[in-house]
């Protein structure tokens, strides 16, 4: 039986931090070494069940204040940091530095130029150094490298239904690579645990509305990685919407074919593509969001409609839009079985 | 004082017909003569708040079968018929011949073309030579020749989005009009009160999917209209999204300007065109579709992103998308105040 | 025609502001003279629309910080003030000696005894001197004192489900006084607008659970008022809970008869003693809080299970609850319709 | 390593056999060997993810019809049955037969005296023989006799809470076993996956409502269980309501103390009553439904609100509530581990 693999979760009390703890506790060759977070209370730093009711009884564990010698001396090996993007960059150098290996859930190593991130993060990046040894984690199309990879980039919720949805049909040079539109629907968990005016019940429930139009920061991640499977520049048009349920991203994804092509030999290129994609599934029916609940799988299906394919791909943004793809990542990285922890 | 228009509701069972009694209701100038349902208990047929609890004491009226002729002889002048497709065009033609003004929510008599009516519908109409005489009831569009109509085709629920988000575009030529793609997401009472597997709770809720994708009975309804704005043919790729909430219609519609225009010009455009339109709310903000809830506005907005308009629409589906434009409808054609009960 | 009556809106940022927006003006006697917030922008006080996007383009009024001296020289006569309880007793006495006549929509001058205030708000009361003269605004109880009043404390929105289908058993000395259980459900909505962790959509969404358990303050506010329909000490174990919607309370009230009772007797003692309230439903069926969203209606029904009466009472916490009240308060104190602009 | 148990499961299209597939999927010594359904659509029975999307490409079966001899010619050893109660006693007898050991999740051998279940199921029980062979399959409760059943009658979702809720003060005789009010909010799957009316979307969707007042057949299973703890009759009134979420029971129950308790003293009553219970959690804080959702535990907090004790327990009504606690005396009845797949 392989070692157990000494982990730490950075950043306790986020949705994906939780998500992750469920996942890991179910995973036999990790154990959780320590959970960090800034909160504090009037008795210190709380228990991870004070932070996370569901997890009573199952993780006896306190928080404590981010050390990261501290880590290195208890032997852990893996760190998964669920820090918001800019906080990220502040911690990763010191923890690779001392040789952990770190799967990062924030936003701050995924896009390899620093000006782009400057351009829509609105800051200047503060560890350019490290773009470069970052691998998106993003394990269809990553996978050899991010075996090897000392800092994965864990990728975004969104992009990751815009990306599987088509690099099939980018990397076969199927379709016209600067007339897309994806067009996003995300449940609310997507917005994270902190309130906000429009994430309070009574303002978005019962409500559909898109936000961030032409602005969302995760649109330069899709055209990074579609770029290089294409080879060449990718430009995507993309609009997120928020939709009242807790967890759950379905992208509609409207493409121009090159040539004429047809539904079946539509399939069999995806089938074909990820053939060997424990975690796609290319369906033949119209998917529901809510059949990826609570699983790593991205669902994806496909139509052609006058001139167009419509590409139709879901999952759920906390698992396999954040904590599962982690796991995946950590598999990958640690020599584990792909899907270990993930079925 | 305007004398009151008796008035008949057809197919009593429906969220249409309880939102069409809820509206009139509060209209002055109305009374409801007689409601009709073909459901019928071991006591006979139901009392209208049998049907709808929330009416309970406020309409004591027992439903009957349907009679055109006994309904004529109590004098009402205008009949809302809230029945499925298929039924209207067996029941709307004896109406006609007696007098009776119609107000048909189905879809029979949208679609001028008896071809395209059966292309899409799956089967002939039966009544092709009112088709002719129908108008189609979009205030907006159609507003004169609504006031004269014998018989008012109420539109579909996602066509007033798109089209209302559209008209002006299309109608000053600034965009290709083949090349429009129209993503909207919906609320489940859109489906109607009979309960379905899809539309049974834990099946839809917390879940997002599209359907009837390229095959959506409301994408000639929305070609025809624009293609009349136009005077030319209007070509658009529709695709319909289930979303876990009881009402709403949001369109993001992706359109291609045939010249650079800004964002201040398209505001200018939309505002002038929609100047005396009471009902349409050109608003700077990007919309929620709650802010429509339980109203008969239709709120819009526009942005650019790189080289596309992108419009937003929304609505209530069942108030503007269906009982609350039934009433302005009906405002015209008698001779009322166009917001009347409305606002 | 009766005058139209000034009147102002204190606090107009949360929900139940809107609501009674929404309400007056439907009103056809009232004039919004004023809407006060202490928000403020860079561009000074917000407009209404800004606040509440569905009223954009219904009123547009600039909120205005609080004068009440302003208020009177603009020939305001009533206020209704949606302020946060604490807030409301430092505003009211000022508007009182000013002639303004007020419903207070917060809980400040509910309980008549500043001790009983002082032991659930944890606070001592700053106005006790008014308490005297306000009148607990549940008209079904005290409609011939709010008709005079100058100072109405709207009531709150669990007490009027408890209070409404607890009265006529109480007036009738039919039940043990002291052996009440009353379990109440409640949508989001009833905690107000400002976000906090609890009513953040993914926390409270997909969940139902307790809160304040025995230590709610509404819970003084049910057994004053039934203390004094009883004029006997009240007493009751009152459990609210969260449940995922928007708006809707459903209260579950449990108690025991003194003597045998029918099902047939109880509906005869609802139905006689509620035979002149417009807005109290005794419903023959198990009511639904939906049947009565959107309305100031409080449904009611009975049944007899083992050896208890279990009541169950209903209503739409922003309208019946709050808003809709508030205007039904109104139009006792000016002498208008009870029902105007609530049906 | 112990061998792998082959398994069936009968009735696989509704809810509790989608959840119970999820968990034995997980279980190291569970082989699915058969999967029946009396549903057949044109090309005969259904694939397994046919009924049931979210399983696709994670078991390829394809249901097939009920034949108990086939079953047990393929080694099956244990059925799992998720039919509708009526059907299920129909087709046990023939299992036990041939040497099966039935875990039965409908209701028809739940109740030991079949005069009880003809009142409150309203039909004559057909199999009364083995009523007395089954055991109630609570694991806290009848735990021993579940390692050696032959037939368990896997528990009602509500009575779980209820049940485990009041077993440590009823065992200990410290409250009145005649004064109980269980007040009980579940989310929809509990009334399973066939459309109604009532379970249609938009009509329960932002509702909460009673049902079956004084009528709900979970109430004599629950007096039955805690009349087995008490050794003596106890009664309870049960109220059941329908709460806009897909799954979760929350349970307030409102009890009388024969003597004065401290809260302290009821924590370490029930501490001590579940301590070798893996899936009952006694939680210091007021519990959400959430917390358990996806998950086998049940939590449990009391309060002490003036002369009663409040109960507040919480389950998944799907998992705990059914399918989860199936799997539980599956591991139980066959030497594993208790909590086996259900962590």
């Amino acid at each position: 039986m392989p070692e157990k693999i000494r982990v730490a979760i950075l950043g306790a009390s986020g949705y994906t931090a939780r998500e992750l703890l469920l996942l890991l506790l179910r995973h036999p060759h990790v154990e959780i070494a320590a959970v960090t977070t800034r909160q504090e209370g009037k008795e210190g730093t709380p228990l991870v069940s004070e932070l996370h009711p569901s997890l009573y009884g199952r993780l006896a564990i306190r928080c404590e204040p981010l050390d990261a010698e501290e880590l290195a001396r208890r032997g852990v090996r893996c760190v998964f940091a669920c820090l918001p993007h800019g906080v990220s960059m502040e911690i990763v150098p010191a923890l690779l530095r001392l040789g952990l290996r770190v799967i990062d859930l924030s936003a701050d190593y995924r896009l390899r130029d620093p000006q782009i991130y400057q351009e829509w993060y609105g800051e200047p990046h503060h560890d350019p150094d490290h773009l470069r040894l970052a691998v998106y984690g993003l394990p269809e199309i990553y996978g050899p490298q991010i075996r090897e990879a000392l800092l994965v980039a864990n990728p975004g919720c969104y992009p990751q239904t815009v990306i599987l949805g088509l690099a099939p049909l980018i990397a076969h040079d199927w379709i016209e690579r600067e007339d897309i539109i994806a067009d996003s629907k995300s449940g609310v968990s997507g917005a994270g645990r902190a309130p906000r005016q429009h994430t309070h019940f009574p303002e978005c429930n019962e409500s559909v509305a898109a936000y961030s139009v032409g602005k969302h920061r995760h649109t330069p991640e899709m055209e990074q990685v579609l770029s290089d499977v294409a080879s060449a520049p990718v430009r995507i048009i993309f609009t997120p919407h928020l939709v009242p349920m807790d967890r759950g991203i379905f992208s509609t994804i409207y493409v121009r074919p090159r040539r004429a092509v047809s539904e079946a030999e539509l399939f069999e290129l995806y089938r074909d593509y990820y053939a060997r994609a424990p975690f796609v599934r290319i369906v033949p029916h119209l998917p529901n969001s809510k059949d990826t609940t609570g699983t790593n799988f991205c669902d994806i299906t496909l139509r052609l409609v006058r001139d167009r394919i419509v590409v139709l791909a879901c999952e759920d943004n906390l698992i396999r839009g954040a904590s599962g793809v982690a796991v995946q990542n950590f598999n990958l990285m640690f020599g584990f079985e792909e899907t270990t922890a993930l079925l």
